[in-house]
């Protein structure tokens, strides 16, 4: 099964060069110039006017999350179909070890909930909700597993809630056997003891969710996360940054030589925490922590993502729905199930950027694609298009344009918090594995043809 | 009963002038140019050849301190009669509310502790060891009785540690009931996680303990204080601050605006860590927290002191003796009883900071006098020589010399962390509200003179 | 002659206390408690309900100064009456050597100007317009006059400029015989570029003034001035700095331990660029340079003064009047006449910030008063009230309120920046070394009084 | 004539894959996977065990530039071979204007210089020594020419030397035509005082070379250059960073979001300035501005260039022969011609730099390929290896060694500041253009096969 991908512009995070993509099986073998090399093909996608991008790669996405009681609305099933609905051909998703559970208890249920239901290809992360001397010891094999990445939250006590020596802890044996450590960075106390007296005063709508998890209680979680790395000696990633403060301490970490890096998501991008305060409940949407915040702090994510101290733009997609999800929290705040819906969404949007001047288009790949597989120990696998490379492939349509809605999404969420926005661009057509899973509107994948990987350890560090 | 002081050249903050002070009761009257205003006087001190300072104001001190299973060696008698031996006529203690009692119970205790016993002025700071709603409401009529500063421990978890929700709460408490908090920023969680892993693989001595308690944990708690008291709104005052990478917090906080004010400690500016390496259990000896440094931090909280980035230095004076005290840590150095005697040699040890350059002289007063007052609100009534003032004077002779030994010094423990130093100056003669307490080596105080003082709140702030 | 000022609180950088000040001949004698000491006095000044200040002390005056071919409208006899109208007993005025003339001449000159004319003290900087290897040689005979600081200007090309190379070379040389070199700090060859261009462009109004001197033009001839200083080790004294931009420099530098300081001036304070875009050509009586910066720059210069990034405020009193001299520049915003009037309204102005919550008391007068004494060698000589101190001395009455206004002020100049403006507080009695000079709004100076002031070096350096 | 270079491992700035590559006439035409695609070509080129590169790029070369009274010793002709030996295929040449010349005069004689002459292909940026009306309109059409770069000096005063009015000029006019402006930043006024200073000391050796050209005087020029970039709203690189404070004014800058770029060059990061202190008249061999530094700089360097602070590494390539040349400086430092051999050595050196744990492959291509081409617009047609690329391509082994030396180099210069040193890995193999111009150790090109490049503008900034 061979594949021609011609008459269109490849886009990777170095070149941007007029090519077809030579696919021979699952995998790329030739970029070369139109015409010049003889390759007889089965299946000829045209590319003309289009970019040729390599698939979009997610880092962050939570299929199936038990949160607040409830359960995150997308299965792998439907999230990894509208991924590649949104040309994005790879997601890495958080396993969670429960407390009082094992790592091995936790990587075995996601596998259950992913194993023959995924449309594209998935790696895992885990979540370490419960350092003790056991998990500490079984983080090796999960390594050995192709899982290299742990997460700990600074937030949320009584859930996922790591303290600071566990955290130390857990870094310290991340760095001893090629882990790569992220942290969710708010200091989930203090914002307690905030959150508590908010709702003793009567402040109770979703708005006061982004007045109680303060941008100075972000800036003091990532700080001390970079500090407790130094002292582990191990390297550090941030995840969904949000604040300019926390940015301002991920650069400094980075102007010193510190292994530190973060990720920031096109919903503190592209909204504000105006949104929060919408009539009625429809705040509850945006309820998503690190929470939205004021419309200054954009610009200093875009700086961020253009002078790298920002590295990545995943998704956080944790979808939960407007009725029967959100709507826990109506009279309370903090028990709105937190999270958004974003797999489908990120490639356009930051192709949308690129148009508005925030980014180049080598960037846009960088950020989306090459960067967060060469992150998770994915690369060159996933994150370019080059012989031997997975054909993760999307042709991009710069000219088409996209209209984001609940009505016509593929996620499963009642909501679109980017409802009527029209992007410029579109996907047009999708490879997974050399396959075509999508093109030109109509769906070709099929649950099960996505592949669980197992990951390298992060391909930044020495 | 009227003194007149004469002949000597007045040392304040603010000037040097050479001018008799006058003395009635116990009240400053006039500052005078020699021999220009009749004042006939009961007593004349003569100050030919000395600096007339105001009495030392020293912030920060421990007298039958418990910890660790045992109580700092000098008992308010003894420690307060060092302090006036040394120059300084004014102490703030540190009144302890247990786990598990009130505020009320904590200040009678250092009240029953104090009174008839010392030597010269006191006043109380306020350890808060247990914030709940209780000890929160106590904060106001405590306040209310002249103990308006309030101190907590990021460090020694189970015992003083407070989490950093406790820590925000009595943060707002203080700043609506005119207090001060102040903080003990050394993360004593990661802390406790590196001392168990050293004690784990042998690593007993005293120097581990200055390895554990990492320069970057006293900075990152410093941070994180720093935060906590934007959040609250808050002014903040950090103890005993020893590391350079803690001072760039407090100079980056008080760049931008921020009510943040440090203190460090002569320990810190005339030792260092390799102290901690003496042979044998010697290193006990200089066992406090936060710990001594490498040599390197010392030039810098030089620099802090003159840019007044560091405000005030005061002795964290808790002395414990070698044999009997010290040596319970024989074999672990998590057991060695945290602290160091310094009330006595203050206000020398400064005095060689300025023949050494460090500072000027109307620094050395500002550091050690004024500005503890006017911080804690004693100013100026203590702190300075002006009318109205009380007659807290000492004549420091600089031609003099003092050399620090156990053998020789008034404070109630075994032995001088500067066994054998000599430095340039000493302590003439001392008044402690217009009464000679100690004249050319004699002691003429007795206890039951020092008085209770009610203060004011910070002076810094508006 | 003996005279008591009775009844009033003294108040000086360091202090706040009721006290009397008691006077014999020129000087103080004695700071006492009302009626503690008795003191026969010829003269009896009450001052009950007033503050009882040091006069104030204005480091940076231009009497009679040339400039853009006419002259500053204050001659020293109009002028230092002014200045005893508005509270300041001591200015230091700027002596200039001209292109091609030295160091000498300039000085005989200024000294000419101002010998018997003035009502108060004065002293001298030395402004070096031609660095050479004989006004090189001068500065050392300069400095044994009591003139021990230099000024040179990064602006005005072809008339005060010096080069870099001819201010490092006199900044080394300062540096050997204890002078304190004075920057104006402006790139003047960039302005000049930026003032062509925009006359080109038929820019021509007042407020192009504010423009083409580009606060990142004043940034960098700061930070250019520090290199310098660095090179030359020696220590740099910025004048009349007006952005924020160029105290970050200044911040920074004092951050590393430079011995760099900067003043900054009412104008700053209390007026920003948009008079200059006033009506008409009113903005012309705006026009001085360094301009008046955007407003939000304020706040910053007020954080700098608290933070002591900022050491002094001093007038820059340059004044010109409206019609006659400022309307040179009819038609060529460059050709207005650059300076500002200022000498009377300083100490009221700053009353009015302590106010308005920007300072606190004590540093009202060490801004106005202790620190310019001290930063020019007058200590404690000027700027306090201490026994020895000369007896300049105001009575200011925190109730009553002065409005500003060319129809009552003393300035000869034929408009007031403040026209119309009302500030807390006024000045009631001044004593000029001794002698009551004004009270309750009658002037009872002379000319002739005031008497040349032999400076000792800088007393912030060691 | 088709080429296949094959069983090597291509190595971009982006990736790393194991793929042929092949070549059609000039172009790259195809990378593919080993064998994927038929291809018949004319040569094969066996990469087996070797890394398949893009050729380098030094963007700053001086080729038989004057100076001194004398010429960099490699014409265009024996300067490009040694290139070609190091594994460089494109060289950017400084054309210069002479004071009182036009551009078109400098750019005509450069032209001839190396027209007929090269080796591989060439570019040119243009050296404005005498901003003017007439040379400021002629920047137009030079960039109209493919030039579009400019250098101007803040060093050499009297030669070279622009000051700040036109710089800004020359800035706002770059700004305006797309080009970009390079600067030598060093404060060259300050300098010659201080080179006054100390031959008038007798202090004429070359270490005092290093001692003048003080590395607070680099730092201060390029805040400068940065301060005029900002208010001409025009983009900048500086040449020949060496200093660690002006990296960190470079540093700042990206942080602000200023479009400020620097390069380094290999004599600052494997050398350091004990070498101007060898015996004898040696030091000279090393003599070049900016000088060498401490080498404490060498780590900040190495951090810079992986923080992307650093974009750039080139070589500042102007070799003058000790004999007959440097020894122009016998007896005074500052006679010695400035510069140094280097086009040859750069892409061994810094792959040794990657064996030391500095930089990651990718990187290295990155600095001394893509980088440089994207910034002075050559891409993707230099820099890079991708279908329509020019067929510039090294084949580079990673396992052979290289012995710097003057007895073996084909630089025509009779020193090598590398003398004796081995670095690991060798040039095998280059292309330019699709023709093999060297092969294990046998020199194929000739004279003229090299061709003037018509740059874009520089491929940063939007």
């Amino acid at each position: 099964m061979r594949t021609r991908i011609e008459g269109g512009a490849v886009l990777t995070a170095a070149d941007q060069v007029a090519a077809d993509v030579l696919v021979d099986g699952e995998t790329v073998v030739a970029v070369a110039a139109p015409g010049a090399v003889p390759f007889e093909a089965d299946t000829v996608v045209d590319a003309t006017g289009c970019w040729v991008i390599p698939g979009g790669v997610d880092a962050h996405t939570h299929m199936e999350m038990p949160f607040g009681g409830t359960y995150a609305s997308d299965t792998f099933e439907t999230g990894t179909r509208a991924a590649a609905w949104g040309g994005t051909t790879t997601i890495v998703d958080f396993a969670i070890q429960s407390r009082g559970s094992s790592l091995r208890e936790g990587l075995d249920a996601w596998h259950a909930k992913a194993e023959g239901n995924a449309a594209i290809d998935y790696g895992f992360h885990m979540i370490l909700s419960d350092v003790n001397d056991q998990s500490l010891k079984e983080m090796e094999a999960v390594v050995g597993e192709g899982v290299t990445s742990f997460k700990m939250f600074m937030a949320y006590p009584g859930v996922f809630y790591s303290d600071d020596g566990q955290i130390l802890r857990a870094m310290q044996r991340a760095g001893e056997t090629g882990g790569l450590t992220m942290i969710h960075a708010e200091n989930g106390i203090a914002i307690d003891v905030l959150v508590e007296q908010a709702l003793a005063a009567g402040r109770t709508d979703p708005r006061y969710h982004g007045e109680v998890r303060h941008a100075l209680l972000e800036a003091e979680a990532t700080h001390r996360a970079i500090a407790l790395a130094r002292v582990a000696g191990a390297p550090l990633y941030v995840v969904h940054l949000s604040a300019t403060e926390a940015l301002a301490e991920i650069a400094n970490a980075r102007e010193m030589g510190v292994n530190a890096f973060a990720e920031t998501c096109p919903q503190y991008l592209f909204l504000d925490v105006d949104e929060l305060a919408r009539p009625g409940f429809e705040g509850a949407k945006f309820v998503c922590s690190t929470p939205l915040r004021p419309a200054e702090h954009q610009a200093n994510l875009w700086r961020g993502l253009r002078s790298d101290d920002l590295s990545v733009v995943s998704t956080d997609h944790c979808p939960f729905c407007f009725t029967g999800q959100k709507d826990l929290g109506v009279g309370d705040f903090s028990k709105i199930p937190n999270g958004m819906p974003g797999v489908e969404t990120r490639m356009n949007l930051l192709h949308q950027a690129v148009l508005d001047g925030h980014l180049s288009h080598r960037r846009w790949i960088e950020l989306a694609c090459a960067t967060p597989a060469r992150m998770f120990g994915l690369y060159p696998r996933k994150g370019t298009i080059a012989p031997g490379s997975d054909a993760d492939v999307v042709v991009y349509d710069p000219a088409a344009t996209t209209t984001h809605s609940a009505a016509t999404h593929h996620m499963n969420v009642d909501y679109s918090p980017y409802e009527g926005r029209t992007t410029a661009g579109a996907v047009r057509t999708v490879l997974s594995r050399g396959r075509v899973v999508l093109d030109r509107g109509e769906y070709l994948g099929e649950p099960g043809h996505g592949r669980f990987l197992r990951r390298e350890p992060c391909q930044y560090l020495r």
